[in-house]
Order: C-alpha cells, then sequence, then structure tokens
C-alpha cells in the first residue's frame, strides 16, 4: 500500500463546453456541501415531493409518477426497458447514434426482439420510416428513440415518433437526456410514455440522477407484469418500479435504497433555478448562444454535421478541418485556457467535435471563450482563417438579437 | 403547476445516530461542492486511480477489480449477483434480516436456484449450519451472505464462511455494506470473491456510491460468461462488469457511462481520512464508543439484541422497553434534539431501536448527547430509571478505557 503520499483531491477549474456535465451554478455547488439527514425525515420528504413537482414542470407533464432515479442517464434508460419490455416483446429501436445502439443492447438482454430503423449518424429519423416499420410488423409492442442524440447533436421530431407508435398501438420510450431544459419537451402533449433524462446536460446538476416520467399507461404494464406468470418479475430488483414505488410513489414511504441525498439536494437547486428562469427563457437562452456559436464558427470556416432544421441548439458538432490533429486541438484547449470539448464517437470519432453549450454553461462569455481559444489554437497549427473574425461574427449575432429583442419590446409596449 | 412558492432546501442540521446515513466531517461536505470536469479529464483519471488505490487500503485487498459503482449499496449487490449467477446456477443464500432476503430476490431474478439458510433475524450465520448444506447441495455454484446485517447489528463469521465455500468450490458474494471501516474486512485473507459496500456507513461519505472489490476468479467467471453461450450476457448492461471495466479498468478509459464526479470527490476525501487515521485507530475508536454507549444503555435497563461476541460496535440494536411508544420516542428525538436513531424493521419492526455509530458520527459527544436525550424522553414517558445514570456510566467507561490506554503506553515506554 503506497497511499502515503496521497493528498486532498482538488480539480483544476474547467470550462465545460463538451457534451457533459456542464458547468454548475454556484447556489447548486453550494446545495450539494450541505449535511446529510435521513432519507426518511420529514424534511427530506417535503424536498422528495418539491422535486417530483419541479420535475413535472421541467417535463411539462403532470405524470404522477416522475421522479429521479438514483443512477446515471443509463440508469434511466434501463430502467424503462426493464419495466416495459417483457420477454418475447417485439421492439422498435431508432438508430442514428451511440444511444440508440445501447438501447438495442438493452432490449436484447430484457429478451426482447429488436427491430431496428437505422438512420445515417446526425440525421434526425424520418417518421415515414417508423410509419413503414410498423405497417410491416403490426405487432410491434414499443416504440423508442432518442430525441436528441448526444453523439451527433440531432434532434428528432418526437411528437410526429410518439403519434405514429400510439396509432399504431405501442408504447414509447424517449430518451431526453440532452433536451430536458434546453429544447422543448413536452411529455403530455407527445403523450411519450416513458422518458428519461440526464442530471448533467442541461439541468446543470451534478451528474448521478436520472429523472424519468412514466405515463399511466406505462405503470399500468409495469404493475400487471406481477401478476403475469409469462412476463415474470422485472429483472432489475434496483430498477423495478414496482419497488421503487414503495419510496417515491404517493403513499406512505418504505425504505428501498438509500437515497444519494447532496445529490438530490443539488437537483432540487437546479430545477429551481430552471422554474425562475422559466423553460421558455432558458430554451431561448440555448437558443441565442448557439446562434452566436454558429455564426462564429461559420466565420471560422467550420461546417456543421447535423442540418439546420434538426440541430440541437445545446449541442453543435461540427466536422473537423482536414489536415487538422482531433487530439492535438482538445489537448491544447484543455491544458492551456481549461476548455472541455467534446470527440466525436464511433463512426464519427476524430471526424467531428462537439462544442456543448448545456444549462449553465450556455453563456455568453463562454461562446466568446470558446471561439477565441479555438481560433488561436487553430491559427497555430497552420489552419488559415482571418484572425477576430469569429468574435467578430459572434459580437454581431448577439447585437442583431439585442436589436431584434428592443424592437419587438417597442412593438408590444 | 405550483411551483411558485419553492425555495431553496435548507436541510435541519440534525445528528444522523441510525443505521446510515451518518454524519460526514466537513471535509467531505467541502469536496462535494467543488466544480464539475470532465470523466474522462486526465485530472479525474487520476483521481480514480488514487479512490482505487485507497479502496483497496480499506478493504486490505490487492484486487485490481476494486472501485466504486455509480449507485448506491443495492447496485452493488445486484452488480455482483448479476455478474457471477449464471441462468440455472445453485447459490446458497444466508438469510439473518433484511438483506439476505434482498439477496435471494436478486438469485431468483437472475435464473438462479437459491438455497436458503435461514437462521435467526439478531443471530451471526452458523458456519455449521453452512457446512451441512453445501454437503446436501455438492453443485452450489455461490454462496452469499451478509457480512454485518445492518437490520439487527449482528456480525458473522466472513473467515469460516468464506473458507467452507473455497473447500466446496463455491464463490462468494459478501455484504460488506456496514461493516467496511467499522470493523475488519479483508477481503484477501478472506479470500471473498465479490464485495460490496456503500459509501454513507462507516465511510461517512455521501449516499450513492458502492465500493466493490473482485477476485481474479470472479473476474475470469465474468469475462468468460460472453464465450457462453448458456450463460448469455449479463442481464444489466449498466452493471454489465465486461463493460464497466473499460472505464474503470487497468487500460485505456473509455466512456460507458458519466461517472457522478462530486460523489467521487467525496469518496476520495472520506478514504483519505479513513487513510489519514488508520484503519486499526478507526476500528479501535468504533470500539471504543460502542463500550461507552452500551454501558449507558445497560445502565439505562436496555437489553442488547444481539450477543456480545456477534455485536457490531456501529450498530447497536436494543430492545424498546415495555409500554413504550416506539414512534413517539423517535420523533421527539428528531423534532425536540435533531437526533436520528433508526427503527427496527420486518419482523423486528416496532420491537427495536438501532443505535449508529458509525464513521464520523462515532464519537464521544454524540455518545453522551444520544444518552442524555433518551434518558430524559424515557423518563418523560413514564419508564423508570435513574436520571443521570446513563450518563455516568458512560463517562465511566471512557475514563476506563483512556487509563488502560496510559497503563499501556507507560509498559510500552
Amino acid at each position: 500500500m503506497t497511499t502515503q503520499r496521497l493528498s486532498s483531491f482538488h480539480p483544476p477549474r474547467r470550462t465545460l463546453l463538451g457534451p457533459g456535465p456542464s458547468d454548475m451554478n454556484p447556489r447548486v455547488m453550494a446545495a450539494l456541501a450541505q449535511p446529510a439527514i435521513g432519507y426518511l425525515d420529514p424534511a427530506f420528504v417535503t424536498m422528495m415531493e418539491e422535486i417530483k413537482e419541479l420535475l413535472r414542470y421541467a417535463y411539462q407533464t403532470t405524470n404522477p409518477l416522475t421522479f429521479p432515479l438514483s443512477g446515471p442517464g443509463s440508469v434511466g434508460m434501463e430502467a424503462c426497458f426493464v419495466n416495459l419490455v417483457e420477454p418475447g416483446d417485439k421492439v422498435i429501436v431508432c438508430r442514428n447514434g451511440v444511444f440508440g445502439g445501447r438501447m438495442i443492447e438493452n432490449v436484447e438482454r430484457c429478451g426482447g426482439t429488436p427491430v431496428i430503423l437505422e438512420e445515417t449518424w446526425g440525421e434526425p429519423i424520418e417518421p415515414q420510416k417508423l410509419a413503414d416499420l410498423l405497417k410491416a410488423h403490426p405487432d410491434t409492442k414499443i416504440v423508442a428513440f432518442v430525441h436528441a442524440e448526444t453523439s451527433t447533436g440531432a434532434q428528432s421530431d418526437a411528437q410526429a415518433l410518439c403519434d405514429l407508435a400510439r396509432q399504431h398501438g405501442a408504447l414509447t420510450i424517449v430518451d431526453c437526456v440532452t433536451s430536458l431544459g434546453g429544447t422543448p419537451v413536452a411529455v403530455d402533449d407527445w403523450q411519450a410514455d416513458a422518458t428519461y433524462s440526464g442530471s448533467q446536460k442541461c439541468l446543470s446538476c451534478t451528474p448521478g440522477l436520472s429523472p424519468v416520467s412514466y405515463s399511466e399507461r406505462a405503470v399500468a404494464k409495469v404493475k400487471a407484469r406481477t401478476n403475469n406468470p409469462n412476463a415474470g418479475k422485472v429483472q432489475s430488483w434496483f430498477m423495478d418500479l414496482n419497488l421503487v414505488l414503495s419510496y417515491w410513489g404517493e403513499t406512505a414511504r418504505t425504505y428501498h435504497h438509500t437515497a444519494p441525498g447532496n445529490s438530490l439536494y443539488a437537483l432540487h437547486e437546479a430545477l429551481l433555478l430552471l422554474k425562475e428562469e422559466g423553460l421558455e427563457n432558458a430554451w431561448a437562452r440555448h437558443r441565442s448562444n448557439h446562434e452566436a456559436l454558429k455564426a462564429g464558427a461559420e466565420a471560422m470556416g467550420l461546417k456543421y454535421v447535423v442540418k439546420e432544421a434538426a440541430r440541437l441548439p445545446q449541442l453543435n458538432s461540427v466536422y473537423i478541418p482536414e489536415g487538422i490533429d482531433d487530439l492535438a486541438v482538445r489537448k491544447t484547449l484543455l491544458n492551456d485556457y481549461n476548455i472541455e470539448i467534446g470527440a466525436g464517437l464511433g463512426p464519427l470519432a476524430g471526424k467531428i467535435w462537439r462544442f456543448g453549450l448545456m444549462g449553465y454553461s450556455s453563456q455568453p462569455t463562454n461562446v466568446l471563450l470558446l471561439l477565441s481559444a479555438l481560433s488561436a489554437v487553430l491559427g497555430e497549427m497552420g489552419y488559415r482563417h482571418e484572425a477576430g473574425a469569429a468574435e467578430a461574427a459572434a459580437h454581431h449575432a448577439y447585437a442583431a438579437q439585442h436589436a431584434e429583442a428592443a424592437q419587438s419590446k417597442r412593438a408590444a409596449g
């Protein structure tokens, strides 16, 4: 054992402009440092109820079963599949990035039969393809798709996909990990059945929690399983909603597992910040900073991966210019500027960068910092572009937004 | 939506003397509040390696695969079962409390066949019973037991149980949730195969992490599964060690899930505190405060549930005196003294209290506070006992310990 040399860990102060985690508001960090209390303490239970209420606001739903699971987004995903997919169920999985692939893994491990709708990475899911597949597989029980693909920055039309599934009598599982808080997520309008997200993206909370929301239809299916000998028990004890409900449900609280108290304090504060700002204002802020970043990136000659109509404002993926060393750029940004950006994954590894402007990280100062640093680093590496043009374009975009806002205000007044 | 009235959550300042979570050292709370960094940041990876090293010290093992899972202790438990139990495997589960029962649930959900060794709640597992059961079931693949039963305060002889399992060619799964850091856990001496714990008991860290340690034999079984068509893939994607290893293993780091960064900062600090104190000193401290609490509780006329030889110093379970209202006492302690103690579970609900003296909560000041408050509350409820006797007995126990320590020092010097 050679631990003698170890000392307290103090992380470097980064600016997180990758695919998550994003920077936390100081209020969220302060919330994290509060003392522990028991997971059945009346004060704790009150806080849990407030979190559920705030999450319903974020998800735009009245689903009673809306709460955070005690694990990262991957637990949220797995919880949706293990509870809803019964052995033998046919499940259409739409794959246009990493997380669709992970969904297929989940279906297989639950004993379900995946039917895969393949889409090019960077493209949204084409509703017509889902319509065709549903017609070809009328016994489909569930349709699963990713609303906002973190690996590419593409957003699919959740309303259209949920409508099609419902018309064919299938339940829906919707991944909103990167969308919640950044672009509109409307669980009730979509009539989505099982939705999950993560705490560390546009909610800007500490990683390790997965807010989920289940419709009455989804809850009914889970509750029916215990009486169905063919379906059997949910294969995961930890994720079995029948058990989790005893702690997070509406009736008397009983022990299921020890809730991650400090992380929940932080989630409460992060959701409160979102409520104080207002969902519409949060979406507009993400949009505004995206426009400025886009103006700057394009002024630098960078090309976006995703077509404009499907582009996520909170996750900007651009092609790495030819001849530029991916790793060298990311290392220099991290070491010299303390900026983290995201690398490409899967078939896009080494080909794209992902610039995240999520939650508290979505600020004009960060847009300008990133453009300035990236412009300098690319310049040092011999990439030809006009110095200062990116920052000027971003400033111009913000100025245009301010002028437009002032005009709207005058028109309204 | 009626969230307008909500404000930041500030927990009441409790003294946590139940079965966990325990109070956190201020250094751990300060660690929690540090800014986020990426889960592949070189600084983060260095911290991960230090956590693994510190956990090997806490577990007294050289197992390379020793790391914290991103979920509470129930995830640690489930991860051990889903990885090691293949469909059809016969698993002996020793049940002498709540958590043995949960193990049986896990075996069933993995498609294993549980063989149950039943023991009275509050008693340790009798090794002879395991020996007999192993003889009756020579095809047993795994033996699972709880080292320190949180629901009763009984500690079983892990060395003896692991030895028996090994002699019969079975792997072992050992629950050390409440023992790690409070009483000796010696994974290498025991030759335990899969061990899990929780962050919020004697490690006094924030809840939500489950430190695990796997032997080479356990890792070999998990790795072999992918090549064994009958075993099939591990049913949980999130807990599949073959995948988790790509992030926490010894080779290049790749993305598996977003690690709960702030909680890991806290675990690093909590483990560092344990290392600074020294394992032996931490065990002695838990023993010392237990002796004082016991002296006081017995002076008050309270009777312990567990026989002395199997009693956990960090979890003191006592019978509720006849005629005393369980809930009223716990409510008064919480509301008037900000003290949380634990209730009984299962067949012991309403019959016992559980006084935890775990990690940072194991302090003489807390022993005296609890005795003083409990004595007063019981007195108000008409329980007859001599005022001040409990505190005096505790002071006497500490004085005797100090005298003994001084004598040892003189003898040594």
